[in-house]
């Protein structure tokens, strides 16, 4: 068999191997949409192949599969008007095992080659890929282009990396040689084999469909298994347009096309992901998304190893503050982004009631607050940076769970208000809320409420900010967290506080580094030990378990 | 902190991790219980230590303890008269939680180090292990020696390798830099920190208790998490020696020696297990023992990462010899090592119908049969010999499971027979029955019937063998597989049915070797892949998913 693919990309792979042990930044996969680097005409070329898609079958050729009626509105307004292949599981899932049969045969080398290119040509998929994120997630065209593509292409290479470096931990071959007596020896030739656990179903969210699914996607394709990915139904153009570059790959390397297959349900259909993922066949699940179904996944799908990224909720602890505009310019950014629809931003803000040190000086509760107030109506304060920022709310619940956030109790010291868009008027865009609540208030702060809304928490002092920031991760999940302190004990404290409690902290952050960034390489997402999820990207437990090693023995 | 225990056994780290790599013999401790090597009192001081704990409490000084009644009665026929310490778990797992605070952290280098000491203390009361593994598994002298001391240490070492190499995969600190424009560097420091599950639970077995539970207590212990250790009612004495130069050994090195506590309950008490493995801080379980409580603890510990080794089927293929009297020798000598008690013994042969070839001619099944039950006469023809093989039968219910078998269907080729022991004349100890019977009878032997219980399998031919040996693997689990033929063809069919059952295959075992050895850092013990068991000992999942890597990031 030809290792072409590999060959060609074993630069990539000996960078992400390098990278995945220093934990440096490092990328193959430029972040910036620029001409100069993907070409003068990519942008243009990306633009008008994502409208080609617009209002047509979007054609797969799988086994086993119909048609769904209906798919994906905008965010930004606009009905997609694609039709995707609905599957019938009981034709298709026998279809990917027996695909399997010579995927998980082939060597190492084979499989890791043909995932290296599959996200090559995602990259060069790029622009497309953006437009196809924006208008499903709502996300800037900027955001969905960095996030959707080359940092999500960052994950899926990680995750190949270290599934490599877990394949390749133990010869193929080796005679194994004992003395077993004054004058006898006896010889093993042994063998390894990886044996993949069966077909993997790959369930995605709606709000970073590649970043969050390219990770588990990868590392079971990788490690010689067979992978179902079911979209969110709000978000299935981006998954479709990777599993369409994955099926175009795979026959170039001769491998059938059905290791990889799109198991989407229409808008208003039935949700086939139970069915899914309960199959006898499916032996692993990737889930990211909500809470209650990330649970139920958790508890009923025995004979599957599950996977999963659930919802947090993420605390900033403000102690005090070199320099206050600096530190609410950040908070700002931090939880307008995206109206707070990452996974990642911050929803509670712990604030001491006798004030902060700014400075060599004291502030008041309230004008912290205020501060971080002023922070995001500057910001919002322009329109055009306004829908930069914000980008659209993906979910009309998410905007109905915002507008009910503000009536629920606490003093709203900044409503939320709607956002016009010049390109986009029916685009669902709207400012966060954000909310005074008092520190025995946990009915309302302590749980998640995705969206654009930021909780103030008025609490006796930075210890017990600490320690509900701690308490919130543990009972609540969370994924990342923030502190701002000048002092060195508090900053050891709240580290040693958080981190017991599972969840990452990052100190101080000013200028163009965010609580919301997560580094492929370098930082690990999720860390599996609180119930914000069980998995993370991207560690060896996250792919070791995804095959199993077989050995044979011949006495020699 | 000072890591003298780790620099003491540094050299014997390397050489572990070497082996992982390498998967060749290595061992550093001496499997021949030789006065030459562990000095010439060795064995007498061993046996007087030992003779020493009978009749006595075995002290433990652990906290939230009382007495049990009774304890284990050896399958020689004596009743060992020691009492335990038994525990209150509501004072025992919060003090435990107290001792890991330090435990966790602790440099890695600390904990490995202390780990590698406990593992050598051990080799030096081999001989008193030996005879605690001896009177309480009923295995002989030699076997309670070897399994139970050093290659039991093996196992415990290649998981405190494993371990080690996981969580030395990325640096502790590591600056981060990132061009974020043309002129403005963000620079992170970043910090990786483990944090350990909790508080682990070791359910031992009564056959190997240390071979198969050194490996879940160091890989847990080494990764910073706490261990009760809750040994089979049958065989405590062996843990509780472990836990007892465990307990000496934290101090020395300035830890809480709460770190490591022994669970036992009395043999005539209620079982503490599932108070145990349930208990909300208990967040890692390691199980070795029956299919029935192993898949209850797979089902109900949603708290814990659960990791089992439950029962398996395992078969022998018999389809083409060069030498049969050596092949007859060497299965002969597989299913009678221990009467069958291993979990890696063959219960299962398949000879086809039509016979097998032998070198250049066919001999018929029923002279293939009478082949393997010669060879078993043959080497339990001479008492002595017979005993130093056999040993003893762990469990009453062994042998009435026995008597059963021979009743239910089938023919008795060879029945069972009780054996004297000349040293211990009320030693429960049985000669294996053979029993014939047809493809079709898979209620029969398409279970697993764990003693010595040997079905002879009639089938219409190789092929068949294989399809059922790979069906036994699939639908019961397997541990273990062994294939005789001389035929390419048939070796490699079988090796890929079997492998693809998630069983390993021995091929053509004659002489000094044998399908019931599994060769630490060399052969993976179970798969993971058919229902013996869903963890490996040893590969990076057994050891990945015990611990976190927690980051923080502080701008500089």
């Amino acid at each position: 068999m030809s290792h072409s693919m590999f060959e060609q990309h074993e630069k990539t792979l000996q960078g992400a191997l390098e990278a995945i042990k220093n934990r440096t930044y490092w990328t193959p996969y430029p972040e910036i949409p620029s001409g100069k680097i993907y070409g003068e005409t990519a942008k243009a070329d990306g633009l008008s192949a994502f409208e080609g898609r617009l209002n047509q079958p979007f054609e797969l050729n799988q086994p086993g599969t119909g048609r769904t009626q209906r798919s994906e509105v905008s965010p930004y307004g606009m009905s997609l008007g694609i039709t995707y292949p609905k599957p019938d599981l009981d034709e298709l899932i026998p279809a990917m095992q027996t695909a399997m049969q010579g995927w998980k045969s082939a060597s190492i080398e084979a499989r890791v080659g043909v995932c290296l290119e599959i996200l090559d040509r995602l990259s060069s998929s790029a622009f497309e890929m953006a437009n196809a994120i924006m208008h499903t997630t709502g996300q800037t065209f900027m955001m969905a282009f960095q996030a959707g593509g080359p940092h999500a292409l960052d994950r899926g290479l990680e995750a190949v990396a270290y599934a490599y470096q877990e394949m390749t931990r133990c010869p193929r071959q080796v005679v194994w040689e004992k003395q077993v007596s004054k004058t006898d020896v006896v010889r093993l030739q042994k063998t390894y084999r990886i044996l993949p656990r069966g077909v993997a179903a790959l369930i995605g969210c709606s709000t970073f469909p590649t970043w969050n699914g390219y990770p588990g996607l990868f590392a079971s394709l990788v490690t010689g298994n067979a992978v179902a990915v079911k979209p969110h139904h709000g978000a299935i153009l981006p998954m479709a347009l990777t599993v369409n570059i994955a099926r175009a790959v795979l026959p170039e390397a001769d491998f059938d096309p059905n290791i990889i297959t799109l198991v989407p349900n229409s808008l208003d259909g039935e949700s086939i992901s139970k069915d899914l993922v309960t199959h006898p066949g499916v032996r692993i699940v990737d889930y990211t998304g909500g809470t209650e179904f990330g649970d139920w996944l958790e508890a009923n799908c025995p004979q599957a190893q599950v996977f999963t990224e659930k919802a947090g909720v993420n605390s900033i602890v403000l102690d005090s503050v070199d320099d206050l505009k600096a530190v609410t310019s950040n908070i700002a950014f931090s939880v307008s982004l995206y109206s707070g629809q990452m996974c990642t931003a911050p929803q509670n803000i712990f604030i001491p009631k006798g004030g902060i040190r700014v400075g060599g000086d004291t502030i008041s509760f309230d004008d912290a607050a205020q501060a971080v107030v002023k922070g995001v109506n500057w910001l919002l304060s322009d329109q055009k940076r306004a829908v930069e920022v914000l980008g659209a709310i993906q979910s009309e619940s998410t905007v109905r769970r915002m507008t009910a956030a503000a009536t629920e109790g606490g003093e709203v010291l900044r409503p939320s208000g709607p956002v016009a868009h010049e390109k986009y008027p029916e685009a669902r865009i709207h400012s966060p809320v954000i909310i005074k609540v008092r520190a025995d208030q946990t009915d309302l702060y302590m749980r998640e409420v995705f969206g654009p809304v930021v909780y103030i928490v008025e609490t006796e002092s930075t210890a017990q900010s600490i320690e509900l920031a701690a308490r919130t991760a543990r009972e609540q999940g969370a994924i990342t967290s923030l502190v701002y302190s000048t002092n060195d004990d508090v900053l050891r404290e709240s580290q040693d506080a958080l981190t017991d409690a599972g969840v990452p902290v990052s100190c101080n952050l000013v200028g163009p580094i965010f609580v919301n960034q997560a580094a492929a390489f370098s930082d690990f997402h999720v860390s599996g030990a609180n119930p914000a999820g069980n998995a993370t990207l991207c560690d060896a437990a996250f792919v070791a378990n995804r095959f199993h090693m077989l050995h044979t023995r011949v006495l020699l």
